[in-house]
């Protein structure tokens, strides 16, 4: 089978889902395209950034998406398949707490701004402070399909066709199935992540500039309720060695006992570490996750926050 | 250091929570136990019942929870650290399906049972249907201290003094931090799990009898407000080689998504592997995690079901 190559570029972003955007480019199913990304700052931040430039944030320029791109053939109730073969990042990223945003908004109300040093080739844990060093393992945050809906749809929300899902574990090697919303499917991508936690908990990861090359795929009448996908490798792996440090919650609201475990865990990493409780809100964001260990002793859940100790050893 | 060793039998259970029972045993801080448990049903299940002895179950019997231990000089505002040293469980365990119990209790109306045959010496995986092959990682489903508050209180649900948290990873190695709320502690355990996914999602786990031997010290004004633990390895090695599939679901609340997410995996692995959906839920119970991918990009989260592929590899 012939598999052309294509090539989307930096210039090729939009903001928002409109399936009325005139596609980039057309694929026939099974074609590779490479995506050249710049990072959801939009190119507001450098690696010279100070904290000062997040609140000069321009929001509209956040999130830029590129594409999209046109797959024939695909029609509503099929699915694109999307297969990730291979992502390379720069060799810098940032990791912010931006006001209103992250899920304890509430208590960190300052903006704070990390700049990292990433080594684009042999992925080396990355420096924090502290002497913490996080484990990379690159991701396309933004992954998705238009909306049948008419007119511009945020792209802060994943949907049913996908989007902003900033589902850490979608890295090379995966293989996603996205709803097809529209015909032709117009697939955009975006948003490199260098590392994540589950749930991406201040609201940002290691947001860096990222090549994406993708084969685009489908498979015809899915018919698929939400987006899956499959990955080959163990998930955890890079930080499984060590062990865990654990914050439970429990009560009968997911969420609060989210933010209950989270912000436990600030305390724990803070007082630990000596850093300053919004340094730990940062590292935690790209480090630790979140699991929800029970769902069914009513009328209590269990949400922990698990923060992987490789991070503090050498 | 002289670590007194201890025994609670398996008469010395009682039904719920209440600090006013007599202990069972006094020991000192860093004295070890060894807890002689039954499984959740309390007696009424053995390795030759059928799904009409779920139809029978009385639920004033389920869920013995052996103890209550008084730790000498525990005090409310300390923790009580409990190293989980040894766990053997029995050569048969349980899964069910309890009518208005479980996650997806709205779609599966109907009781349901599996007998598992276990390995308690290799802890080989144990066999389910359409060969499937469940990886074992025991733990005790409940490890609680007594309220403050006065009276008798459901053993089911779980709360900030621990209890019935059916945590998986709470396994052997591991060091747990629990909230003291009375005098002596008044500890107590039960509720052996061979195997379970984060979740459990169908209201019950690979329920076993278990011998847990335990070492119970103090952490002096710990003054924690949950529980906490420390994993010293892998959390999920047994269950990451050959990968995951990945049913997501994105939403506004976090339990509507988790129960789609489930649902999905439900059909998904029904039709993939010819069980019944019934069967593919209790499977899932024993094995999938839940966890929360996004929690960040308002207002929709994305929660995802991760079923590990190397339960149907040979």
């Amino acid at each position: 089978m012939n598999q052309n190559r294509h090539a989307v570029g930096r210039a090729q972003a939009h903001f928002g889902w409109n399936h009325q955007l005139t596609p980039v480019l057309h694929v026939a199913p099974g074609d590779i395209v490479t995506f050249d990304t710049i990072d959801a700052g939009g190119g507001q931040l450098n690696r010279n950034s100070t904290v000062d430039d997040i609140g000069r944030f321009e929001f509209d320029r956040i999130n830029p998406t590129f594409g999209p791109v046109y797959v024939d053939g695909a029609e509503p109730g099929d699915a694109l398949e999307v297969t990730v073969l291979n992502l390379e990042i720069a060799d810098w990223g940032w990791t912010a707490n931006i006001p209103g945003f992250g899920l304890l908004a509430e208590r960190f109300t300052d903006p704070a701004l990390h700049i990292w040093k990433l080594d684009p080739v042999g992925l080396a844990p990355a420096e924090f402070k502290a002497g913490a060093r996080v484990p990379l393992r690159p991701f396309p945050g933004i992954m998705g399909n238009a909306l049948p809906e008419a007119g511009t749809h945020s792209v802060v929300n994943p949907r049913r066709f996908g989007g902003n899902m900033d589902t850490r574990d979608i890295g090379e090697g995966s293989r996603l199935l996205l709803p097809v919303g529209v015909p032709g499917a117009l697939f955009s991508c975006g948003d490199g992540h260098a590392a994540q936690g589950d749930g991406e908990i201040c609201g940002t990861a290691i947001e860096t500039p990222m090549r994406m090359t993708l084969k685009l795929d489908l498979v015809k009448r899915a018919n698929l309720n939400f987006p899956r996908f499959t990955t080959s490798g163990p998930v955890s792996n890079h930080f499984d060695p060590g062990g865990y440090e654990v914050c439970m919650a429990m009560g009968g609201d997911l969420m609060t006992s989210a933010k209950n475990a989270v912000s436990d865990m600030v305390d724990w990493v803070a007082a630990t570490y000596q850093m300053a409780d919004v340094e730990a809100y940062l590292l935690l964001s790209v480090c630790a996750d979140l699991r929800i260990n029970e769902i069914v002793d009513t009328p209590d859940w269990v949400v922990s926050c698990y923060l992987p100790k490789i991070v503090f050893q050498r």
